[in-house]
């Protein structure tokens, strides 16, 4: 199979479709990205990196980074965790807050905001900076030192932060945070505004794809618990519209509102792709079609 | 891997674990049960079947209906069937009427009551009978034309479906049945109550590990739609311990108040296990343990 | 005070708000009526009635039904009721089905749909058939041996019942209804059914205004438990807009989808106002209105 | 009628039952008084004040504050109010954060917390501290200049607030607040740490009783604005037993978790009772069962 070729393929079949979504618009930063860029790129296992448009642009990565959050969290606290946030697909969207309080503030899952919030409240406590560990950790990974935090993203975020400040005083008055609301907040919006390209990203994703592995041969994750991650990335990691993921995709894959959407294919690579204009549930158009196409042509769904 | 002594060691192993669970009791035929039968069966792709325990005796199948029931519609109607019920996890079982409410009558996904309920109301049209085409379907795949309706099951499920009932009622106000709530319901009850063994359930569940290939070598679903259907167990199949059987298990699954449970291994087998108690979920607990250390000692998740 | 002057002038400033709202819809029987029609009736508890427009014609009572079951089971049953149906308001009209199941199958309040099933069940097993135990009081109090069900208005209703099908099945299943859901069912529709005038329901609504005393002079109530009654329409006599009436008008009312509304003014007497448009609660437009300008001009709210 | 010779029965008859009751231990300021305590003060309009027990001991007012907020800041904005917070009962307790997110950030009514900081933030703006104006108020209607925040309880609450903060923050998402979140919640926590008696607060009352005048006989409300306070406060005044204080005292009234209630007796006088142990829905016991004897025996509900 001309894997390059069908990148190629995809991202001219696919890029019309960005037309249909819109680029998230709640903060300015965000909402000036140009709804027509799109690149992709596909990482192997056996190290080689096949890209295709922007791959190399820098975009926020926003919810992608609850992923990478969860994986350093989950390598030095293990099954610990799941006593502060379950790992059950959230149900409607409608439902977050009213789930929280029916669970006694223990999240559904570490994807959604409230889940994520404790996965940094927890990171916060271990590195003294979630956003800087996470750098540390991309930088690694993708041998790009260059990542950094988007400033004016994160002033941004943190001017729009009012839901996620409810959310974790929330969880706070259930006992489920362990540091100040303003300082897990402010590592938090720090963590969303990283900007990284899908080159980047699908290099750091492979970590997932070798089943713990990281770019240096030192091991970050149980292979088991890399599976794990794997198994919740496919229930939980594109809202909620994992369901509609799993079934047109068939990988696990995480989404974030900057337009990224990472995939992982365990065993073989894993494949970053970003396109700005996102769909009612939050999951970038184009990138989704993206996915569903190459799988379809591939045969590699995990089914 | 010496597959037989490893179903031999799980079921010593994990058979004790039952008496943390509790035998489904909402009816009496289900209730009087023994709680230490167990039995599980897997069937490979190259026709093999490995035993262990009471891998021939007949239980309630209950919700495993839903899979075939799923298969059946799905093979004929295509991607229409997803205009009537969605494939979404459905989160915290206490929304369930809400979200029906909220979603204007669309089920979250085939594998909730209601979902399956929309089901077999298509069934119905295609087939006048829906139990009659599950069991039909059940007979050719596992070779077994014994199978039947445990007719004291049927009865007691009917006297006790005030809450299906309620449940078709609601949808039909949304124009989301074809045909009168009674029929449904009759055809439901029956289905729910067709008794098969862990070996019948493995055979039949090859079409989905052979990716849509009847026990005859005929085609009943495209590769992409059993595909799709093994995405959707994965997500859906367990109620609302979806996410954590995703976790733990790493296969797409569907399990029953009767204590069935049954796992498909895309591309190598189908297992089914049963042991009665269950957990608060509604799923077998030393089902769950078997399955959950099957993966881990083989290394089958999909993940 | 000129009452009758009052009447007059209020129907003719409050019918022109009728064009704001819209006729319920849901079956034709009531779609048909003319939107322009209005009437309104005062009884007093010296015995006199005062009308204005079509006092007299026969209109859908609808839930204004729910008052007067609630009065005669209440009159049979005693705080004993209570057990089985709550009586506080019912808050967002979203939340019916989640609070009957939240609340283990107790409806909040006897006059939403859910509560008024369970009064109904109940007065079946008191009197065989709850539209005609209702009639019987009806004909009685108001001194109109005319008063009927409107045959088709019925069969409408029941061939649109799927909803409280639901509604009744639900509550079922969680052993809230002594009688059969059909049953309970023929009864409901048949009481919601009957037709009324305002100057019949006006006279009728005088029990309440007298503190339990029949129009023969007889007591139905105690000075207690119509006091209560009463207390219970302030609270939840109009769907989600009692805090509104409370508000607005200040009086115990009673709404229906007909478009009728009785309102009692404890110790003075009964108004009834007529006009089928409603507002998105489902209340008459033009009738809220009539009944805040009334107790604005005349002081005579309760608070 | 010999009111005080009934004040003095009362207190002897309901004082044993608030055993039945648990002191509100949320904070330890509030949970360390005496569960025994207790003490009521009816004023009349005539000027008289009749008191019984502890009639003079201050206790924390919490939510009774809110009447009084809702008054100063209805007597400034009038209707305009009503576009930022509704009158409408709020149901189940449960759905306090699901409703706030159901209707866009707009609370249900003045009297649950988030409603009630909505009027905090608009009398912040209107007085520069919220506490400030509530408490001259109170100074001048009880002639009682000594009333005072007990700093001990503002800070207890302050350290408490996290699900205030969650509130506040949550409407902040929605543009419903127009003050800091921090600003709001000070004078929030200080308004309900504001410390009176049983007779400050029966005289405090009066204005409602008197329909808007004042002490000094100028006019706070309009005839109309008091008698819809009254109107709001029988809705919604005692938590999600509104229906039932409805039914049982037939009286609007505000309670608070100190374990006050204030009974409204329009156009005669106001009668608050003290007695500190809580029932399930944060009423108080013992006051909930003085104030319904009262009316059953003066016969004095408004229905």
């Amino acid at each position: 199979m001309d894997l390059q070729a069908l990148l190629n393929d995809l991202l001219r079949e696919t890029s019309p479709l960005a037309r249909d979504g819109r680029v998230a618009g709640y903060i300015p930063a965000l909402a000036r990205v140009g709804p027509e860029r799109m690149g992709a790129a596909l990482a192997t296992v056996e190290g080689e990196v096949l890209a295709v448009g922007e791959a190399e642009a820098p975009f926020s990565i926003q919810s992608l980074s609850k992923l990478f959050t969860l994986a350093l969290v989950l390598a030095r606290d293990g099954e610990a965790l799941w006593a502060r946030v379950g790992r059950e697909p959230s149900g409607n969207p409608f439902n977050s807050l009213v789930q929280l309080e029916y669970e006694q503030g223990i999240p559904r899952n570490p994807f959604i905001n409230a889940g994520a919030l404790v996965v940094t409240d927890r990171l916060h406590g271990m590195a003294g900076d979630a956003s800087v560990a996470l750098l540390d950790f991309l930088r690694q990974e993708s041998d790009n030192p260059t990542l950094a935090v988007d400033e004016e993203v994160a002033r941004s975020e943190w001017e729009h932060s009012h839901r996620n400040h409810a959310l974790a005083h929330f969880m706070a008055s259930y006992g489920n945070l362990e540091h100040p609301v303003p300082a897990v907040l402010a590592d938090y919006v720090r963590q969303c505004a990283v900007a990284a390209g899908c080159a980047d990203l699908a290099r750091a994703g492979l970590v997932f794809a070798r089943h713990g592995l990281r770019a240096d041969g030192s091991r970050l994750l149980t292979r088991s618990e890399a599976k794990r991650i794997n198994a919740v990335m496919l229930t939980c990691g594109t809202y909620d519209a994992a369901g509609d993921f799993a079934y047109r995709v068939g990988l696990p894959c995480k989404s974030g509102v900057g337009g990224g959407l990472l995939a992982i294919l365990p065993g073989r690579g894993a494949l970053c792709v970003w396109s700005p204009p996102l769909d009612e549930a939050g999951n970038s158009v184009a990138g989704a079609e993206f996915l569903d196409r190459f799988t379809t042509r591939t045969g590699w769904s995990i089914f």
